[in-house]
């Protein structure tokens, strides 16, 4: 029989593949891959879907951790926003599922896998490509790309075969991990409208205002007010006290792998604040040569994940890069949330380069004289001086 | 009688310099420039105090406009924030300032420039490079620098000369300008205090929200709710209705010239909403390469600017990239003001790229089949595909 | 009847499609787009060839001014050798050939446009990227790909069709432009093997020495020894002296645009001569800070038109960049040719930034003194001197 | 007494700073860096001279290894010359040497250091920087530049104190090392002459040819035809044979770091070859991307090399990315040496990406078919073509 591993989430499109697929000759191995999405409970849920869909197996990959070691942690060294935006939150999961999928088919001698893609997003290409360039041996198979069905089609066939589920179409679709959620909606269709507050997943219950301390260690999220945990941990519980103030919202409106542009609404509470407390902290630790060049790096590292080029060979160097740029990143950070923003107060650092020793700036230089300074512009301005005198007699 | 134009600000350490130059043999022309901070009353305080310091003449710049067409506009054009959180709010008028100066005192035909700054800052560098830049025959006069004084005894000596103005020392030293509001205080000196609500020259006045709609055409404010106005009026009034919602607070750590890292809080609430709802435009107005090229260069383009090298010739070369990359950089965008935040909600552009006949992002192929999606990713994973199977065997 | 346009060379691939498309129902317009590589002779044979095919019209379309208008100026402006090697002379000329075809195809209403590339190159990107981004509504016809081809199936077609050419595969393939000759053969298909001294369409005629000056005006070649004339004129009389000297061979291995590696020797006299003449000036006339980003930018414009992205927006945004760039990019260099070599000698500018009135580099500090050397020197280490002593104390 | 090291060359300058200094209250330690350039004769009387000069020690340091180890590795990882043109052999040296005589006077518990630069060149800011950053406590003299002294009058003195020694000045100053030797005369102070074939150190010995075979192991020189040995006597072997061809004479016009011009012969024979060679290597093993970005890194390598600003953190993060992409940098290149010129024939790799198994460049898509090609070129086509129908209708 012809085995087969499905990318499998439970929703519409892949509970459709699900049953076609086992319908179809497939021996279907259903796998979900948790990035900080599931609960236990959703996972139970899936499991149970899965089964009744007529999948002879189900698995729950657990790669929250793999997640963060593969991706997410090179995400803050570099404080990665698309297009100065938006945390790539979806972008990086996929990445990671991908290669957890591949490699538990690779393990289980698949012959076939499967994903519930369209043809019109940036996912089936971070899943195609991950898929043939680790397992070029593998077929891969895509039920609703290759027939363009509509939900109500999904769900006759569905109904046809006798299962008799419910598949209400939320208002709005969301899509949840470690790394922050998506919101897509009519709204996010057009290029006008904004998103209604009750399409976020998290809503204000916290109205005041809350001072935190994150702690880093060479650019890890190691601490929370004090309280050491692993950065997942961390993670998690920074989300759940940023969500309860509801920031980290945004719309951004981005390149598609495709060519098209594509909106989406999101929530990243911790992304949000974790990236510009540790942006904060990179500013009083590194030099400018650094920021400036690691700027460049991580804008690229965004956009290569962005589009699916998670595995060039140019996203391991830059990680030896960016891995050595944070040496000196370790430090506290104060953030006050407030309802739908924060604010980050300041930083505390054994490797900061402001330093009242050496002069503080506007006020007295304490390291270097008057004619020191003069001297030191005076020759700064030599190649502009000679370019003026030449060109401009 | 030795000419000199003096740099005037009103405050002590100009003031000082008023004094003690003008009985130290040299003839000094007062000059202050406006570029967008001072009110026509403020303006005729700044010159009694000059002529009552000695001065043989005072003269107000109005360089707003000029501020707008030499730098601010390309600021927009290029959506430029140093370190992704500064504006370059006082580095930008500094430059303008030094320019209105240097052509006033050759104009008058002055041997002697003279400004107030201190050896520990950037002012100091931004003043002499252009001055020595465009008047080489022009000699530079720093009392404050080469002498090193205290306010103290800067108060004294004018005392002694029977100036009895009031020089209290403000908690926060402000400068405002066309392009934001910088904060200095006793916190920006530390790393880890953050500016007090008071610190902040506008305060909260609205606890509601307003949507407002921003009309750009080819990368230029044009319009406020559809009202047309000069670029520098909409930006002042935009400030003005923003800064009642005491929006754009930040403080920011940066490196200075000098090579110390310096920390400044500002204020600037039009700067803030116009580079993000102008940068929203064109995330649907622009290419992806042009958004990827037009970052690099807009980066550049402030750290430049910030460091003193705005007449350097590339300066030129990068506005005619940005503003040849604003040719379709025209449309409305709508933007929320809420308390201390606001959120962008959507555009509307004749240019944009966002578009369903083409394809709408996630949901429907329009433009093309499943199998050109196939084949597209195919090919695109062709590179990773033959380094895995060349290094991975 | 069905009209098509059909990229005609006179080659086997093409005259197959000439033959094979006006057998099966299209009226065949061949059209050939001269770049440089043509003489009056060839054109006339390619003509006659086409007709004999069955092509109802043949049209020679002269390129050769709008291939340096559109493409080599900026090549010239930026210096741009892909990956430091090669000139792009293919890559640049089939952008313009594309672009030539499709706008004769639209203004004589075809709705079809056939080549003769394979699937396996860079030709068929850069022809179908044209055709469809400037022509959506003309349907793209490539035989020679769909089919899989070989050389004999062809010529046995042809023959059983009554066309009786001699289709000899000459040993190495060329393919001679305004901006260089590409040359592949058995060799090229290695990685290790060199092409023999006889690949080359060139040969070392000129055992001697020969020293010539070329002059440029803002960017553009204007003058060879003093003789003005059109660039184009320049460039061609340039490359006949300088081939003659066997000037400009290499090899260059390359990512192609569909992710394999390819390998391609060329010949390249006056494209190498002129840009490195053209460099030299700049190094003399542009700040280094013009250089930086000029390179950069010119690197990508490389990149992108290789990658047949010239129709993308930015590049309109690079040519601003660069042409703005070439202000004051006039002078003389003097070049002498040595057999399969040349020297760049020195240059003569009025815009020469080396300039002794201004001192001389390791000779005499003219404008500065000892100390404000040593003032620029120390503030110049500040950040690393502060840096030094936080972290390795 | 004052303990004071010096950097000594031998040379004039270096000399006067000896007498001159012994004669002023310093106890004077002459020390030589050898990073290439010396043979143990001319070491032995570099020696006799300080002594003879009142210098109380003389050290000469053996730092060809660290030279290597330090910076000339990287400068050959990333394929750094200058404007795409000089290897910056001096520039590199002048580190190394600055470094060790720093670590040399720490260790001697020096309180001065001295050396010979004017105030008008690059290696007064490179020594000065290194100093004042790793020893800030030590105190630096430069008579040469403090006095902007002559030749005579450099001579008279030395004369006066009693010191016959011969100064004549040679025609061409030349500085040697393990990464090539810069040459200075007339001509250099010139734009437009050229040095004459005397100028140079190495003279055409070898009119033929000569294939040879260079190694490379991880990006660095293992082994030529097939000898195995440490990098900087493959280096200085190579270096050895090249020269005898004259190969790698160019001149050279650059940014100094005080802001002028300045130009300077070169012959860098084994950095030509080997540099080119690697390059080609790791066109084949390398992807897009990785000699994209690696390009950019290294070109920022060499520019804050050349300016003095080894020290900063950043250079140890491009090391630390330039390492990690030799990982796959080995291989054979064989290259044919010429008079004045050289050919890099091909490669031979197992990591070669150019490999017939997966498609011929040009020939035949085995991996892939006509239809993949032509949805591949459609999508990639999308974003052109919708940005066409949105502006250009």
């Amino acid at each position: 029989m012809k085995k087969l591993v499905l990318a499998y989430s439970g929703g519409l499109d892949t509970s459709y593949c699900a049953k076609h697929l086992s319908e179809n000759g497939y021996e279907v191995h259903a796998v979900s891959v948790n990035t900080g999405g599931f609960s236990k409970e959703e996972i139970k849920n899936i499991e149970q879907k899965a089964l009744a869909l007529g999948a002879s197996s189900y698995t729950s990959l657990d790669a929250v951790q793999t997640f963060y070691d593969k991706v997410v942690k090179y995400l803050i060294y570099g404080n990665v926003l698309k297009n100065n935006t938006y945390p790539l939150s979806v972008s990086a999961e996929r990445i990671v599922q991908a290669i957890e999928i591949v490699n538990f088919a690779k393990e289980n001698k698949a012959q076939y896998i499967a994903h519930g893609s369209t043809g019109a997003g940036n996912d089936q290409v971070r899943f195609d490509m991950i898929f043939q360039i680790l397992a070029p041996e593998i077929e891969i198979i895509t039920p609703i790309r290759d027939n363009k069905l509509s939900r109500q089609e999904e769900i006759d066939f569905l109904k046809s075969k006798g299962v008799n589920m419910e598949w209400e179409k939320a208002k709005y679709s969301i899509n949840k991990g470690l790394w922050g959620t998506s919101v897509g909606g009519d709204e996010t269709l057009t290029s006008h409208l904004s998103l209604p507050n009750e399409a976020y997943p998290s809503q204000l219950e916290n109205m005041g205002s809350q001072k935190i301390k994150l702690s880093f260690t060479k650019g890890e999220l190691t601490a929370i007010d004090g309280k050491k945990d692993k950065a997942i941990n961390l993670i998690e519980k920074l989300d759940k006290i940023a969500s309860s103030f509801a920031i980290g919202r945004d719309i951004h409106v981005g390149d598609t792998i495709i060519g098209i542009k594509g909106r989406v609404g999101f929530e990243a509470a911790a992304p949000m604040v974790i990236i510009k407390a540790h942006h904060t902290l990179e500013k009083h630790v590194l030099t400018k040569w650094q920021q400036q060049h690691k700027d460049y790096l991580a804008n690229w590292y965004g956009m290569l994940l962005h589009e699916g080029n998670y595995l060039d060979e140019v996203m391991r160097n830059i990680e030896a890069f960016l891995t050595d740029a944070q040496k000196n990143v370790t430090g506290d950070v104060w953030v006050t949330l407030f309802p739908y923003r924060f604010f980050v107060d300041g930083i505390k650092s054994d490797h900061d380069l402001m330093n009242a020793k050496f002069g503080s700036y506007g006020e007295m230089n304490k390291g270097w004289s008057a004619d020191e300074a003069k001297g030191f512009i005076k020759i700064n301005a030599n190649a502009a001086k000679i370019h003026q005198a030449v060109n401009n007699k």
